[in-house]
């Protein structure tokens, strides 16, 4: 088992959608530095091998690190905005700009508000702005896949 | 700031749903003691304000737990079954039955697909149920809220 060194190499997968600009806004209050790479999805570029291997869901955002494991440099990989939000602020933020302490109280509630985030608000505003913006017919003629 | 004890005094908020089993199989699989409070959704006692309280979201499931600040014995809530998760492993896993070690690589790897299925394959599940069984009628002619 192994814990991460505080020495940041990020390497940020992003594209400027709401997900995309959330782990940005982190980094930049976090005063982290890192390398962006621009992943365009409308040409599905988060679709190939490449990507696939740092999120096999294929979406961004993602980030890769080094982290020191038994001396030994290796890289991590973070994908889901919510689950990089973790790894940044329990990592690289000693001050607790952006977090409280692990185990506390105060930290089980910010989870708390993550997950409401994470599971209820976005999923629903994703799927409002796809119906809205890309399937405007369905709003007259839905149908379900089989 | 606090950390929590490790003596559990868990209750549980629950219904038979497929979010709602989760906490008590994790329960289980960790061999803790709780109580279950049964919460008929059917009749929208998740939305009754002593249960506002615990989730503010009036949704299934939710844990409370007694954990100790600073000498003093206080309540601690817990919604969203991801965060519930979190909070029953890295309170009561001290053998990592379900989990790997705070901070280690294995244990952000488990994160990702947490926050995968939290974020991606559980809200598009739960839409999926609600169209499928609840609204057959938008399969032919469906229409978003104004």
């Amino acid at each position: 088992m192994s814990t991460s060194t505080k020495k940041p190499n990020i390497q940020l997968y992003t594209d400027q959608t709401p997900n995309g600009v959330k782990i940005p806004i982190a980094l930049e209050e976090l005063g982290l530095p890192y390398e962006v790479h621009s992943i365009d999805i409308s040409t599905n570029k988060q679709k190939e091998d490449w990507f696939l291997k740092i999120n096999p869901n294929g979406r961004i955002p993602a980030i890769t690190d080094t982290i020191t494991i038994d001396g030994k440099e290796e890289t991590i990989r973070i994908f889901e905005s919510a689950s990089i939000l973790l790894y940044l602020t329990e990592q690289y933020d000693p001050e607790y700009k952006l977090s409280y302490p692990h185990g506390s109280k105060e930290q089980y509630e910010v989870v708390n508000w993550l997950m409401f985030q994470n599971a209820q608000m976005g999923p629903m505003q994703g799927q409002a702005n796809h119906f809205f913006r890309y399937v405007p017919q369905s709003r007259t003629n839905a149908s379900l896949p089989n």
